[in-house]
């Protein structure tokens, strides 16, 4: 989109339906158009998927007509988690437009159980990648930065033996800092509050296999992934327990983020 | 849009910025891609809008993963207030392709102070208009209803002796009833809580001056709106003030929903 190397552009979600790893996801039911007909179906989605992303939690809130400037914004990030925010792209395909996604992801995200603080992450700060255009000045910072954050996700499915590694992945493949993306959030005065949970977008990179979503894996199911046993995955399948992992390390030194993972339930 | 007829197109809003009637509010800052231009600018909104509209609480939720039938929908929803679902419609242009609108809303939020349930409105109920298409199943209730509400904005601006009357409309004008709002959210399993707020959208019906808004008022401010005392507007200007009313009223009976106001703050 036009607007993508202005803003990080970003939605509001659904904060009732966020759960801790472990807990199983139930497939969706939603309106589902099907190529080349004339009107939507109802059923569970045929093309559930997951993203991996990270999210921050707010630590101290901003008032209400208060915007945050950006060289302040770093303080208000108390800690980071892993976030799956499970997607059903066909029902995401015919009622995006044009208020964007709704049913298609508020039926539940997940994240990882423990917060990693900022002040744990300090040895990993890395300078943010260079931006084209120039950002708008109220997303500008001087040294501005990203984190050196490996993160995988991993698929078992009932007959793999062991998980197998869809996505290999790096924090620092994010265009939008989260100086700038929180930044972004509070310039129309929007306040932010304690605990608040903002989440990255999907962490893809320029490598195939560094794609952080079904969606891009398989480009929207036309080339379907290859697993090790000779299945084959367009979109995640009951059954499917999907788990994102992230990890830190240099010169020795380690710090984990635990994992995030969520098995797939069958529909209702 | 297609899906329009077959879905009641919503999205998540920004819950921290909520604010009683009399608050005041603060034009916000943001993006903004002037046509003909290569490159968005940052300022104040010049298309500050009201949005004439209602919204119901929820009383008692459901569980994550388990969907509300339509025949119960009305079963969870507690009250009504007004609402007035503040926009700043050059921001939203820019902002809302792909996820919809962002920081175009989530800069203030007013509703009325009080929560007339829908034991008071019990009698003014009315059918629902007809829908065509037939909804899908999950939408569709028999003898579905809506209800009797006439509903008024009126300005003030700082030269008017009295404020002016510029949206007349009904709460009937809805496509979509409360419990297909309502089932519609629910359908993915999304779990809704006690004291979430679900908005109608903008209010507006067939006649010119039901429109509830003052982007269809003034076809995005082609054809800008008279004041008596000869000033115009094509947006709202700082200063002004917006008011919401509603009430039903029959055979002597009367029920207010009082009124929802708040006038415009020059930007920061």
């Amino acid at each position: 989109m036009p607007n993508w190397k202005w803003l990080p552009v970003a939605y509001h979600g659904r904060a009732s339906s966020i759960v801790v790893s472990g807990t199983e996801v139930r497939r969706p039911h939603g309106q589902i158009k099907p190529p080349g007909t004339s009107a939507p179906v109802f059923g569970p989605t045929k093309s559930l998927d997951y993203e991996l992303e990270m999210a921050f939690l707010i630590g101290p809130g901003n008032s209400l007509g208060e915007p945050v400037a950006i060289d302040r914004a770093i303080d208000h990030i108390f800690g980071f988690v892993l976030m799956n925010d499970w997607s059903a792209r066909d029902i995401q395909a015919w009622e995006y437009q044009p208020l964007g996604p709704f049913l298609a992801k508020n039926f539940c995200t997940s994240i990882s159980p423990w917060v990693v603080t900022l002040e744990a992450l300090e040895p990993f700060r890395k300078p943010l990648l260079p931006q084209d255009p120039e950002p708008l000045p109220y997303l500008r910072l001087t040294n501005d930065f990203t984190y050196d954050i490996h993160l995988e996700a991993r698929l078992q499915t009932a007959k793999l033996n062991v998980p197998h590694i869809t996505t290999r992945t790096n924090f620092q493949s994010l265009y939008w800092s989260i100086s700038q993306q929180l930044a972004h959030h509070a310039v129309s005065g929007c306040n932010l509050q304690p605990g608040d949970l903002l989440a990255s977008g999907t962490i893809s990179g320029a490598a195939e296999e560094s794609r952080g979503c079904m969606l891009e894996l398989t480009w929207r199911g036309a080339n379907p992934l290859k697993l090790p046993n000779g299945e084959t995955r367009k979109w995640l399948e009951d059954g499917d327990e999907l788990t994102i992992t992230g990890w830190c390390e240099e010169d020795g030194y380690r710090v984990g983020f635990g994992e995030v993972a969520g098995r797939v339930l069958p529909p209702l």
